[in-house]
C-alpha cells in the first residue's frame, strides 16, 4: 500500500520523521512516498495546488496525507475523504478542495474515533498523533466507515475565477509560481481553446506584453520572456533559462489578460 | 528492516545518494527512511535534537544511521548502540546522547572490524565507507558483538540544564529552533507540572513578556506572541501565523524564565 | 527493482511527486530512491557530477533516471543508455557523460516508441509523460531494443581538463562545491600521484596558498584553510567548521595551481 506525505513541515525538524515512524510502526510494508515538505508554512492554497497536481497520477488505492493545517488544535475537523481513485487523509480546511474538483463521488469522514488516534494526541501535531496513524490503519484494512460520522459539508475552496470582459478579454491571474520562477496561470488551455491557436494572441502580466505563444522554451532565446501551455494544461509565464517571476517580479494573484487583437493593447 | 538517515549532508550533492546506494546494494530489501539531510553543518547538537523526536516512533529493531561527523577522519571512535528499541550507527561524538538519555540498558560497539565496512575508507566520508556498510550487514543478519570492542565510555552531553532561582522563576533556555520559527524551550511540561495550570504563568524570552499559556495557536490572533505546550512536552514560544525567531530574533540559548505572580516583571 | 531520480525540480511543486506517481502505477513494487532533487536550474554539468558519485554504488541492475532537461520538447532526443552496471533514462543532453566515461561498453537508444510513453505527452514534462514511464516499463521486464532505434552519437562531454605547464605545475579548477562549501577539484589523486606524499605540495586557488596536504579535517584549526583528498579521490580545497566558498569567494571553474618547490609562489 502507497501512502504520500505532503507538509509544510521543512526538513530540518523531527515532525516527518515522526510521521514516518508512526505510520510504520502501524503499517510496516507501507511505501512511502514523499510528495513535498517544502509547502510553504501554513499555506492550505499552495499545498491544494501541489497536491492536485500529483494525486492523480498514483495508482488507484493509494492513500494521501496532507498535513498543512495552521488550525491545528482548534475546532476545524481532521477527515478523510474517499474517492473511486484514492483516499485522502486531512484538516477540514480546504486542502483538498482542488482533488475532489473532479472527483465524482465522494465520501467524507470526520476522524472522531480516538481507536484509530495515538493513545496521546498532543494540540499541535495531530499529523503525528491522528493524521498519520489514521493512514497507516486504513492501509492495513480499518473499515473507512469506522474512521466517524459522515462530514456532509467539508470545507471547499473554488480554484480562482477567470472571467472575460466585453471586449472578449480573458481575465486570470498567476495561480502558483514554481521553483523556475514560471507563472502558472489558472487560465486552461481548454478555456481559451479556439485562441491558443491564434498567432495573434496578446497576454498580459505584471506590465509586460507578450505577443504569441511559444510550444516549448528551447523557441525562444536565452533571458526572453514567452508564454506556452504548460504541463498541466494553463497558460505559464516563463523566461528560458531563467526566472520570470524575478524578472517581472510577480506574485500569485497578479491579474493575466489574454485577447486576441491585430493592436496590441500594452504600453 | 527499516534503516533510517540523518545527516548534515544536504540534497545538492551525491552524498546521501551514495550512502543509499551502498545500503541498498548490501541489504536490497531495506527501506529507507529519510529523516533529515538538513541538519546545520556538524551541528551535533541538532542531529541529536532531530533523531530523538523521530526515533521514538519507529518500529523496534529499526536501525538508525546518523552522520553529522566533523572529527570525521580523527581520533573520535565510530559506534553503534543498542537499546532495546533500536540500533543506532553514528560517530562517537555524542550525536545519540538524546535518544540513550532514557532507553535504559544500551550496549556500546566499536566499529573497529574493518569486514563490515567497504574495501576502501576514505579519510572524509565514513558515511559511506563505514557507518553505511556496518547499518546494512546488521540489517542482513550480522552478530552486533562482531561490529568491533565494548565501549564503556561513548561521548555523551546531557540536555541544556532548567534551574530554578530563589525566588522560585524557572530558568531555561531556546533549545530548539524549528522550521515555522517556534522557539522549542528545555521546560518540559512534567517539571513544571503544577505551574501550567495556573493562568498567572508568566514568561519572559528575548526582552519580551508573555502573561499566561495557549493550548494552540488558533486561541490567539495573527501575529500574535504566545506560548504553550508543543508536541514534545515541552514550552514553546510562537507567533500565530508567523516566525517568533524573526520577532524576537531569538537564537538558540537565549535565556527563558518562567514564574507565577501577580504582577509581571516585564518592561 | 530499484528506479533513482535526479532532478532539478526543487521541494515545491508536484513534479516529483508526479513522476513518482507514474513509475508507481506501472511498476507497483519499485524501490524509488532519491538522488537529488536540488541540483541548479538547467545545470547539466552540475546534474552529471552528481550522478557519478553516487550511481556506481548502486546495485547491478539500478535505473536511474536524470531530467535537468533545458531543451525539453526542442529537437533534442531522449535516450536511455545501458552498462554492464545499470540503465540510465535521461534527455540526450551529456547528463550521462560522467557515468559514461568508464563504464566500457554501453548501448544508447532513442525513446522513439511511444508504446513506452504516456498517452499524452506535453512539450514541457518529458520527466513524468517519457522518462518515468520508460523507467517504470524498464523495471517491469521491457525490452531495451525496443525503445527506439540505436543511437551513435549520445551527447557526451569530457570533465574539464588538467593541464601541466612547463614548469612542472599541474592547472585544474574547482570542479563542484557541495552542500559544506568545500571546493572539489578536477586534480585527481592518481594523477598527482607521486606529488600526493610530498610534503612541500603547494596549491593556489583564489589567490590563496596552501602549503601540504591534510588527511582529515581535524587536522587543521577551526577555521583554517585546507586542502586533502576526498571522497571522491580528488583534491578539496576546504575550511575546517566552515566554507572555503565563502571564506574566498570562490565559484566553479576558478584555476587551481599544485606545484611542487621549496619556495612558495604565493603573494
Amino acid at each position: 500500500m502507497i501512502i504520500t506525505l505532503t507538509t509544510d513541515f521543512g526538513q530540518t525538524d523531527a515532525y516527518v520523521g515522526a510521521m514516518k515512524g508512526v505510520i510504520l510502526s502501524i503499517a510496516p510494508h507501507t511505501q512511502l512516498v514523499d510528495i513535498s515538505h517544502e509547502i510553504a508554512p501554513g499555506d492550505v492554497r499552495h499545498a491544494a495546488y501541489v497536491l492536485a497536481g500529483a494525486a492523480p497520477f498514483f495508482p488507484t488505492g493509494t492513500i494521501h496525507v496532507v498535513v498543512v493545517d495552521p488550525g491545528v488544535g482548534s475546532s476545524r475537523r481532521a477527515i478523510a475523504a474517499r474517492t473511486p481513485q484514492a483516499t485522502f487523509v486531512a484538516p477540514d480546511n480546504g486542502v483538498l478542495s482542488l482533488c475532489m474538483h473532479e472527483s465524482g463521488q465522494v465520501e467524507y469522514r470526520q476522524l472522531s474515533n480516538s481507536r484509530y488516534h495515538l493513545p496521546q494526541v498532543s494540540c499541535t501535531f495531530h499529523g503525528r498523533d491522528i493524521f498519520a496513524p489514521v493512514a497507516a490503519r486504513l492501509a492495513v484494512g480499518a473499515d473507512f466507515k469506522d474512521l466517524g460520522p459522515l462530514v456532509t459539508d467539508p470545507v471547499l475552496f473554488s480554484p480562482p475565477p477567470v472571467t472575460r470582459d466585453s471586449l472578449g478579454c480573458w481575465i486570470g491571474q498567476v495561480w502558483h509560481i514554481d521553483h523556475f520562477g514560471n507563472l502558472v496561470t489558472n487560465l486552461k488551455s481548454e478555456i481559451l481553446n479556439f485562441e491558443f491557436q491564434i498567432p495573434t494572441l496578446h497576454i498580459k502580466v505584471a506590465g509586460r506584453h507578450i505577443a504569441g505563444l511559444a510550444r516549448t522554451f528551447a523557441e525562444r532565446e536565452p533571458g526572453e520572456l514567452l508564454a506556452l501551455v504548460g504541463s498541466s494544461g494553463c497558460l505559464e509565464i516563463a523566461v528560458r533559462d531563467g526566472s520570470a517571476a524575478r524578472l517581472l517580479d510577480a506574485h500569485t494573484g497578479d491579474k493575466v489578460l489574454v485577447w486576441i487583437s491585430d493592436e496590441s493593447k500594452s504600453g
